[in-house]
C-alpha cells in the first residue's frame, strides 16, 4: 500500500478502505508517513470529504492509536460530557456532581484553556491543594468511591489526533466536519466512558457559528460515536453571549457552587440541567423526563453540592472554598465598565468578551502563558436588558492593572446596543440523539 | 502576511494576489516555509484551479527564483521548443539544425531521460566526444557562431519548480493544468529564448492522454507565455505510436540523420517539419507556408545536415559519426521479434514501448541507472500495417542478453491486433498561437 495513492483516491472524491485509513493513521503516528503527504490528504479529505463509514474508521483508528482508559468496571454507567467549547461555560463543574449524586459514574479527563475560551483543569487549580494529575489507578478509585474525577488529560491518549491536529491547525484544514469529528470523537473514545453527551456550541463565541452548521457537526459525532458502541446524546446550545455570569476561573467556580446552592435564575441552570439529565438519562438508561426529576431534585436538595465538596476534598482540593466561595482571593484590581449610551443590549460578542478575559490575565494566548486565577469579568447586562448611559455593564477584575484599560476597550467594542428590544434567542436549539 | 492564509484562501476558491504567491514562491524556495504547508497548497491549487492571471504571476515567480539564461543579444531571433515527452521522440535532433540553418539562433538545454521517455542529452552521448556541459560563455558563443547549441540543464535554474515538483510527485498533485504549466514554462522563461514552440503529445505515450486535455494544456501554456511576453505557439502531435521507428539513444541518432538526409517517408519527417517551420515563423516573423518552405529547402539542399554536423563537432562530438552512422557501436546482442498471429497492427502502447526499451537498457528505470547507448528497438511495422503470423515486427538491440526476454515480452504485450484496418490518426491533431 503507498500513501501517494491513498492520497490520489480522496483527491478523486473516492471513499477510502479500512486498510488504507488504518494504514495513514498508523503510518502517520509512528511518523513513517510524512508530514507533507498527511497535509496534501487533510486539504483533500476537507475538499471531498469523506463518508460516515469512512469517518467511523479514522475516529477508532485514531482513537486506538495510543493508550485508551478502561473503564468497564464501570459497565453501562461510566458517562462523559464534551462541550465544543465556549465563553463562561463551566457546565461540568456543574453536572458532573449533578449526574455523580445520582449514581452515574463520570471519569472525566478535561482540557486547559487556550485563546478566548477557559479550560475546566485551569478552572479546578484555583482551588488550593487541587491536583489536577493523578496516578490511573487513583483516578478509577476516586470514580469507584465518589463517582466523579476531573483531571487532566494524561497518558499518550490518541496521539494520532495531536499529531493530526497540530498539522491541521497551519494547513487551513481544521474547519473540516469529518476531520473534526474524528479529532473529537477518537479522544472521547479513547477515555473510555460508555455514553457521551456533547454540548455543541452555536453562535458567536463557538467554533459553530450557525445552528445548521453545528446541527450537521453534532449529527455526525452522534451517527459515528453510535457506530463505535458508545451511548450518544448532542445539544446545541447558544454561545451568542456568553453562558453565565462569570468568565474567569475562581469566579467561574464560584458561580458553579451558586447554582449548586440553587440559585435559580439564568442560562447556566438551564443549560446545565439539560446537560445533566441528557447524561443521566444515557447512563441510568432511563426517560429524560425521570432524568430531568433527579437532577433537579439532586440540585434542590443539596445532593450534588454535597456530591461537589466530597469530589473536591477527595481529589486534595480545599473543599472550604466551596462552602464559604468569600475564600477565594480577591484580585488587586477591578474597573466598573460603564454604558456609554443608552438601549437595549442587541447582541454581545462572546469571542470578544473571552479575548477581553484573556487581557486579564484570565487565559492563554500561548501555551507557555502563566494564569491569573483571580482574574476576570462579572457581567451585569446581558443580551436583550436595557441600560441607560453610565449604567454598569460588568466589572473587570486582574492584578495587573496594565491591562484594564484594553480589556475595557475590547469589551465595550463585544457590545451592540439597539433601541428595540432584540427578540429572545433559544439557549438550546436542539437535541440530536 | 501568512502562509496560512494564503492556503485558507486558496482552499475556498479565491483568487491569489501577486504578492501572495510570490510571498509563497520565495518563502518555500527559500526553505522559510515547510513542505506540509506548501503541499496543503497544492492540492488546494489541484482541486480549486487557478486562474490564468495567478498562473502566469506564479510562472514568472518560479522563473525568477535562480539563474536565467540571458538570450537578449539574439534580438528576437533566439527560439526553444518544448517537448512534453514521448518516445522514440528525437526531433530537437532535426528541427535545431532545420532553425539554425536558415538563420535562428537555438540556444537550448534539454532533459535526460527518466522512466518511458527519453533524453535528448543522453542520446547526444551516444556520439563520442559530444559534450552536454559548456560555460554560459561558451554555450553563448557557439550559438552565435553556429546558431545551435544543446546541453544538459545547467545552472540553479527555476530552483522553485525542481522543490515543487519534488513535492507534487509524491502528493498526487502533478496532474494539475496550472500546476504543469507553471513548472514547464518556468524553466522556458529562465532559459531565456525569445520564442517558444510547444510540442504536445497526446496519447498513450504521453502524460495527456486525450486531445482535449492536451488542447487545455496547450491552450494554457500558449496564454502563460504569451503573458509572460514569449511568441508562443503549441502543436499536439500523436504519441498513441513512438515517433519513427527507433527507439534508443545512437539508434535515435541514426534516424534523425536519416531524415536530414532526405529520408521523404514518415511521421517523424512530418512531424519535424511543422515544429521547424513553427519555429522559424516565429523567429524570423514570417509566415507559416513561407517558413514552411524554407524548412524543407534547408532538407533538400543539405543545409540542415551540414549544420548538424558543424553543432555536432563545435560542441567536441565525433561528427565522422553523423556523416557516417555506420560507425555507431553495434550492441552484441539483437532478436527479431515475430508476430504470433495474422492482423492489421490495431494499436501499440507506446508507454510500454518505451518500458520495453529501457528494459533493454536504452533508458534509466531510476536516476542513478547507466544507460546502454547502443540499446534499443527498431520498429517494423506501425499501427495500421497488415502482418502475417512470423513476420518482423520488431528487432531488439542491447549489450545484455537477460533482458531480451523480457523486453520481448513486453513488446508483444504492447500491440493489439484486428482484422480490420484500423482508421488513420492524424499525426498533428492541431496548433494553438
Amino acid at each position: 500500500m503507498r500513501m501517494y495513492d491513498i492520497i490520489q483516491k480522496k483527491r478523486d472524491g473516492g471513499v477510502l478502505s479500512a486498510e488504507e485509513i488504518e494504514f495513514f493513521v498508523n503510518g502517520y503516528t509512528a511518523s513513517e508517513i510524512p508530514d507533507y503527504q498527511a497535509s496534501a490528504l487533510m486539504m483533500a479529505i476537507f475538499l471531498k470529504g469523506m463518508n460516515d463509514e469512512e469517518t467511523a474508521v479514522l475516529t477508532q483508528s485514531m482513537a486506538y492509536s495510543g493508550d485508551t482508559v478502561d473503564l468497564s468496571r464501570f459497565g453501562t454507567l461510566s458517562v462523559d460530557k464534551h462541550s465544543t467549547g465556549g465563553v463562561g461555560d463551566k457546565t461540568t463543574l456543574i453536572v458532573a456532581p449533578i449526574a455523580a449524586s445520582v449514581g452515574c459514574k463520570v471519569a472525566k479527563m478535561s482540557g486547559r484553556g487556550l485563546g478566548h475560551t477557559g479550560g475546566t483543569v485551569d478552572k479546578l487549580e484555583s482551588v488550593p491543594g487541587y491536583r489536577t494529575s493523578l496516578s490511573s489507578d487513583d483516578f478509577l478509585s476516586q470514580v469507584e468511591k465518589v463517582g466523579v474525577a476531573v483531571i487532566g488529560q494524561t497518558g499518550n491518549l490518541a496521539p494520532a489526533d495531536k499529531k493530526m491536529y497540530a498539522l491541521r491547525d497551519v494547513t487551513a484544514t481544521v474547519g473540516s466536519i469529518p476531520l473534526i469529528t474524528s479529532s473529537i470523537m477518537s479522544k472521547k473514545l479513547a477515555a473510555g466512558s460508555h455514553s457521551i453527551v456533547l454540548d455543541v456550541k452555536v453562535g458567536s463565541g463557538a467554533f459553530m457559528k450557525t445552528v445548521e452548521d453545528a446541527r450537521t457537526l453534532a449529527e455526525k459525532m452522534v451517527e459515528i460515536g453510535k457506530r463505535c458502541g458508545r451511548n450518544m446524546t448532542a445539544l446545541l446550545t447558544d454561545m451568542n453571549t456568553p453562558l453565565g455570569h462569570n468568565v474567569g476561573n475562581s469566579l467561574e467556580i464560584i458561580e458553579a457552587v451558586n447554582v449548586l446552592k440553587g440559585e435559580k435564575t439564568g442560562d447556566l441552570r438551564e443549560v446545565c440541567l439539560a446537560l445533566a439529565s441528557n447524561m443521566i438519562s444515557l447512563s441510568l438508561g432511563i426517560p429524560i423526563d425521570e432524568a430531568l426529576k433527579k437532577a433537579e431534585n439532586a440540585v434542590e436538595s443539596g445532593a450534588a453540592l454535597k456530591k461537589m465538596t466530597e469530589w473536591i476534598s477527595e481529589q486534595g482540593g480545599d473543599a472550604s472554598y466551596i462552602t464559604d466561595t468569600s475564600r477565594f482571593e480577591k484580585p488587586k484590581f477591578s474597573r466598573s465598565v460603564k454604558a456609554t449610551q443608552s438601549g437595549y443590549i442587541a447582541s454581545m460578542d462572546a469571542e470578544k468578551i473571552g479575548i477581553s478575559a484573556v487581557e486579564l490575565g484570565a487565559g492563554r494566548a500561548s501555551k507557555t502563558d502563566e494564569i491569573d486565577h483571580a482574574a476576570g469579568i462579572v457581567i451585569a447586562k446581558k443580551t436583550g436588558e436595557y441600560v441607560k448611559k453610565g449604567d454598569e455593564l460588568c466589572v473587570l477584575f486582574t492584578n495587573n492593572c496594565a491591562c484594564l484599560d484594553e480589556a475595557e476597550h475590547k469589551y465595550l467594542d463585544s457590545l451592540a446596543f439597539s433601541d428595540e428590544k432584540p427578540s429572545e434567542r433559544p439557549l438550546i436549539y436542539g437535541v440530536v440523539g
